[in-house]
C-alpha cells in the first residue's frame, strides 16, 4: 500500500491502476472442487457458489472468511447545491453525520444485522467542491488527496469490506460522471435522487450539461473526469476500491453514486473492479443502465434509493449465506448421499 | 385453528379457504406513518419499507417482530419417480433427512445464519404417492390429510414462517400442477429440476401430459388437481400457508415448488396468499413464469435451484433489516434532521 504522500497527483494514481495484482487462481480452484463435493446438485446454490468462488480468489485464500466486515461511508459537500440540484437543503449533510454518530440512521441498523464495523469519513474535513459548472469541481492536487484518503481508510485484514456514501447533492457529479463516459447529454442520466420533482430533474440536466460543456476537452479520462465534475467522496470511494484491492479484501459496492467510481476504474483498465460485486440496483434510474454498460448483475434489486452503503449492507448477508453454505456444508462422502444417477 | 379431524375432506379445506381473515389495516397503517417520519426520503427504503407494513398488517400488531422464526421442510416421496424424471434415484430422499438431522445441508447453514429454527417434516411418514400417469396421485382423505398435517406444523407464536420441501422429484407434480392450472402442456412448464438432460425433461413432460390427459375432467378445481397430480408435501405447504394465515404468521415462500401450492390457493380466492411473499425466484423456469401469472416480484433472485427452503431461508434476512430500519431508526424529529426543502 502506497503511503498518502506518494499519490501526490493523478499520474500516481493511473500508475498504482496498471499495477494492480490479480485473482489467486489456486484459491478459486479450490473453492470450485469443494463446491462439487457439497449435498446439492451441482451449481445449485447459484451466486452463492459464485460469491464463495469470488472471496477465495480475491482474498487469496481457500476457505475465504467473513469474521471483519467493515462499512465505509464517506461523506461530501458539493458546490453545484447552489444549482438547485437536491430536494433537501444542504445542511442535511451534517445533520445525517451526527445522525450517523447517534446511531440512528438505516445504517447504523443494517450494519449491527450485519456484524459489521460502520466507519463513518467526512472527506476532506467537510470543505465543499466548486460548483462544476463555473470551475473545475476540485484541483489535481485536492481529487489525489481524496483520492488518497479513500485508499488509507481501508485497514489491513479486513475480510470485506462495502463502500457507500452519503453527501446532499452527490447524485448530480455522480450522474454528470456517468454522463461524460457514455459521451451522452445530462437528461439521460439525471434522476430524482433523495425525490426531486420534474423541475428539479431538469435544473439536475441542465448543470450536468453545463458541466460537461465547460470542461468538455477533458472529458475524455476518467481521472480528469472525477476531478472536474465529481465530488470528494466518489474519489474516496475510488481510492477505497484500489486501497482494498491491494489489500486483498473484496468489495460491495452500494448504489449509483458508489458505483460510478467503479464505473471509472473500469473505464481505466476492464478488470479494475474484478475484486467489486455490486450490492444492490438503485432506484435512481441511471443505476441500472449503468450496471448494464459495465455488464453487472447487482445481488439485490429491492428498489431501495438511500445510499449510506444501505443497499451494500444487506448483501453483506447474502455473502454471509455464500460463505457459510460454503464452508458448514457436507459432502456426498460425508453424508453418504447418492450422486447423480 | 381447526382440530386436525376436522380437516376430514377437501370440501373442508374449501370452506376455511372461504373464511380466512384478512390483514389489520390499522397495525398496517400505524406502521406506514412511523415509516413517514424516519429519517430517509419518503420511500427511499423500497421494499424494506414495503416489508414492515406487511409484517404489521399480517402480524397485526405494529411495531411488528420477528423474535421466533421457523424454517418447515415438508418432504415427500413421489410414484411418478417410475417414470424417469428425476437426475437423482429416489433414495437420495431418505439420505438428505438424514443429512439434515446431522446438520449438513445448505438449509442448516442458512438457518443458523438466518437465527431460525429449522423442523424437517416426512408428510404421511414417508408413503408415496402413486404414479399419477396410471392413478390419482391421493385419495381425497390422503390429500387432506397431508394438508391438515401442514397446518398441524404451524405453532402458536411464531413471527415469521418460511416454507420450503425435499423430495426427489417432486418439480414433476409441482410442473403438473401448474401446467393444469395454465391449461398447458407439459413441455411448457417441466424444467431440468436437479439437473435433467433434455431427454429427462422430454420424459418429464410425457409424464405430465399423460397425468394431464388421465385426470381431465376433474382438474378444474384447484384442490383436484393437487389430489390427482400433486405431492404430500405440496399439499402438507398448502396446509402450512393457511395455518399461518390463521395463526396471523406471515409466510416466506421458496422457490417454485413451494409457489405451486400459493398459486392453488390464489385460484381458489385471489387474496389468499397476502400474507405470503415469494423469497427466492427459483432457476428453475417455471417459477419464472409462475411468478408473472401471480403478479408477484420475488425478494431475491439469485439463481438458486435447490429447494429445502434455501432461497426463503436467505430471504429472512431481507425481512430482519426491514424490521431492523423500521424499529431503530430516528425520526426526523428526533434526530433534528431537516426535513425537504
Amino acid at each position: 500500500m502506497p503511503a498518502p504522500d506518494a499519490i501526490a497527483d493523478l499520474d500516481a494514481v493511473r500508475d498504482l491502476v496498471a499495477s494492480l495484482p490479480g485473482p489467486d487462481a489456486e484459491a478459486a480452484a479450490a473453492c470450485r472442487a469443494r463446491n462439487a463435493e457439497l449435498t446439492k446438485p451441482a451449481g445449485a446454490l447459484g451466486r452463492l457458489e459464485e460469491l464463495a468462488e469470488w472471496l477465495a480468489a480475491w482474498q487469496g485464500r481457500h476457505p475465504p472468511r467473513l469474521e471483519r466486515v467493515l462499512i465505509l461511508v464517506f461523506v461530501g459537500w458539493h458546490g453545484v447545491n447552489a444549482r438547485g440540484v437536491s430536494a433537501y437543503p444542504a445542511e442535511v449533510t451534517d445533520q445525517m453525520v451526527a445522525n450517523f454518530a447517534a446511531g440512528g440512521a438505516a445504517i447504523n441498523q443494517l450494519a449491527k444485522l450485519a456484524g459489521a464495523e460502520l466507519r463513518v469519513i467526512r472527506v476532506a474535513d467537510g470543505r465543499p467542491t466548486r460548483d462544476f459548472t463555473r470551475a473545475p469541481a476540485m484541483s489535481g492536487l485536492g481529487c489525489a488527496r481524496a483520492i488518497a484518503a479513500g485508499m488509507q481508510a481501508v485497514p489491513e485484514d479486513i475480510d470485506l469490506l462495502a463502500i457507500g456514501e452519503m453527501g446532499i447533492g452527490n447524485t448530480t457529479p455522480a450522474a454528470a460522471m456517468a454522463a461524460a463516459l457514455a459521451g451522452e447529454p445530462g437528461e439521460r442520466w439525471a434522476g430524482p435522487g433523495t425525490g426531486l420533482d420534474r423541475d428539479g430533474v431538469r435544473r439536475k440536466a441542465e448543470a450536468i450539461d453545463g458541466g460537461l460543456c465547460l470542461h468538455g476537452a477533458a472529458l475524455t479520462d476518467p481521472l480528469a473526469i472525477l476531478r472536474d465534475v465529481g465530488g470528494r467522496e466518489h474519489a474516496a470511494m475510488l481510492g477505497a476500491v484500489l486501497g482494498a484491492r491491494l489489500r486483498r479484501t473484496p468489495v460491495l459496492l452500494d448504489g449509483f453514486t458508489a458505483t460510478v467510481p467503479g464505473a471509472l476504474l473500469q473505464a481505466m483498465r476492464p478488470d479494475a473492479i474484478g475484486h467489486c460485486q455490486v450490492g444492490h440496483c438503485s432506484a435512481e434510474p441511471g443505476h441500472r443502465r449503468l450496471l448494464e454498460r459495465l455488464d453487472r448483475r447487482p445481488l439485490l434489486d429491492l428498489g431501495m434509493r438511500l445510499g449510506e452503503a444501505s443497499g451494500a449492507a444487506v448483501a453483506v448477508q447474502v455473502v454471509r449465506a455464500a460463505l457459510a453454505c460454503h464452508a458448514g456444508m457436507a459432502t456426498f462422502a460425508e453424508a453418504r448421499v447418492t450422486g447423480r444417477d
